[in-house]
């Protein structure tokens, strides 16, 4: 089977290794815009060679992995240079603009619209690591406007990998996402900016900050280049949960200000429940 | 040696744990307001035996890890209960009402303040771990007002238990705890009832959500017990943090609003640099 991996970071090459793993016989291409990264992924072994568009027509599956402004700039293109038989998927956090961009394409049944939710704050092609979507959830989005043998043929392979599948509207998921997955970027970018900018003798967050505040500002680490575009695209539904969570901090200010310690109280015992939610989430070792 | 530890969850319990490996020949008495508690840590093996305030006169060190409105009331008790060479430590999150409580106190130096800053989510006796202090910061303030061989006594056991010490004065300790713990905590909460209220289905946080929103959510399954009252004696500099980081989500937001993605771009490229400062704080394993 032939794969290629069109941008050889965390997540394709990722896909690429345990792919690998699964179909030992298989030929992996990689295509990466920063030929860097392509020779790295090659002399890690998570590719075994690299690719350009003009092989793509001789892949059986072509994975893109690249921030999802690429990924409406270069999907109708790799839809054109693919086979009849290729099914291409993305990766990408978005899937309202994505899907709207393939949609009318005369290969649009050759394409799998599909978000696997597991990642590290870590980018490029040396943070792939081994078993990265082993128990994650992949959302795939209008699967019905995908040829259906094609569908199999994707299926099988997140089955292998053991993702766990989730159909889903690409307006539902990219209001949902926005909660679970786009504010908490926010939040912890925001969280150290505040930090940074109060603490500029760095030595004294170093000796005080305890694994709390490593935990909440971990995702403060993300590439720029990614999450940009993921906020430009997905700028209303983000809009609105940072507007309610600024709220939900007004509120809590508010109470702090009047002390109004039971309700402090209340608000942190409400949300304790989060317990219950979190036992559910796989974890990447 | 005869240590107590007044509060045996997890604060109490892991410093009980190390020290008997440190110590084995001493013995570990446990005062706990609530009696399950107690009987737990006998259970576990962590405490000796179930001690009450008439037998602290036999302490040479007394480990007080309560919460911090409870440290107000109960310490000047303890210090009047305690014998002319024990050392009373106290283990609150917040420190300049603690030291201005004992203040004045006739055993006043008997009692050394400290913060260290180790945790995890979970409390109880039930969540004490081995090494809980190994390499974690221990923040004491007003050293100066300690009887020196206090000190010494109690640098011993920290040194053994390999933490790293630092001096600093009770207001010092309370503005910058502000940024580096209590903020975190207060946006970890308030981004799990934001999701919470809008996610009335359960079934779709679990299932959209990734490592990325466990992190920053962690901290919303601490107690409200213990966090309430140290919101309410560090009220002030909370709520500086707090208007800091609204006004940055506030800022963010107006650069979507604005389709401003050169400075949504900075703003996260300049955050990057915490991956410098987190590099230097150690994990609770």
């Amino acid at each position: 089977m032939n794969l290629t991996i069109i941008g050889v970071g965390l997540i394709g090459g990722s896909f690429a290794k345990d792919f690998k793993k699964l179909y030992p016989d298989s030929n992996i291409a990689g295509i990466d815009k920063n030929e860097l990264n392509g020779k790295k992924a090659l002399e890690l072994g998570i590719i075994d060679e690299i690719g350009n568009y003009s092989t793509l027509a001789t892949s059986d599956i072509v994975f893109v992995s690249i921030p999802v402004n690429s990924l409406t700039s270069e999907l109708p293109k790799i839809l054109d240079a693919v086979s009849e038989d290729a099914v291409v998927m993305d990766a990408g956090s978005t899937k309202k603009l994505i899907c709207k961009t393939v949609d009318g394409h005369p290969k649009r049944r050759n394409f799998l619209a599909c978000h696997p939710i597991a990642g590290t704050e870590f980018s490029g092609p040396s943070a792939a690591i081994n078993g990265l979507y082993e128990g994650k959830t992949n959302i795939i989005c209008e699967v019905e406007k995908t040829a259906f043998k094609l569908q199999e043929k994707a299926l099988e392979i997140f089955q292998k990998m053991k993702m766990r599948i989730r159909y889903m509207n690409p307006d539902a998921h990219d209001k949902h996402i926005a909660y679970v997955s786009h504010l908490s970027h926010i939040s912890s970018f925001m969280l150290g900016k505040t930090v940074i900018e109060k603490e500029k003798n760095e030595r004294d967050i170093f000796d005080m900050a305890g694994s709390g505040f490593e935990s909440t500002v971990r995702l403060a680490k993300s590439s720029p280049d990614m999450w940009t575009p993921i906020f430009e695209q997905n700028k209303e539904n983000v809009i609105e949960t940072l507007e309610e969570y600024i709220q939900n901090l007004e509120t809590f200010k508010k109470l702090l200000i009047n002390n109004d310690f039971e309700n402090v109280y209340e608000e942190m015992n409400n949300t304790n429940r989060i317990k219950q939610i979190l036992k559910g989430i796989p974890l990447t070792k």
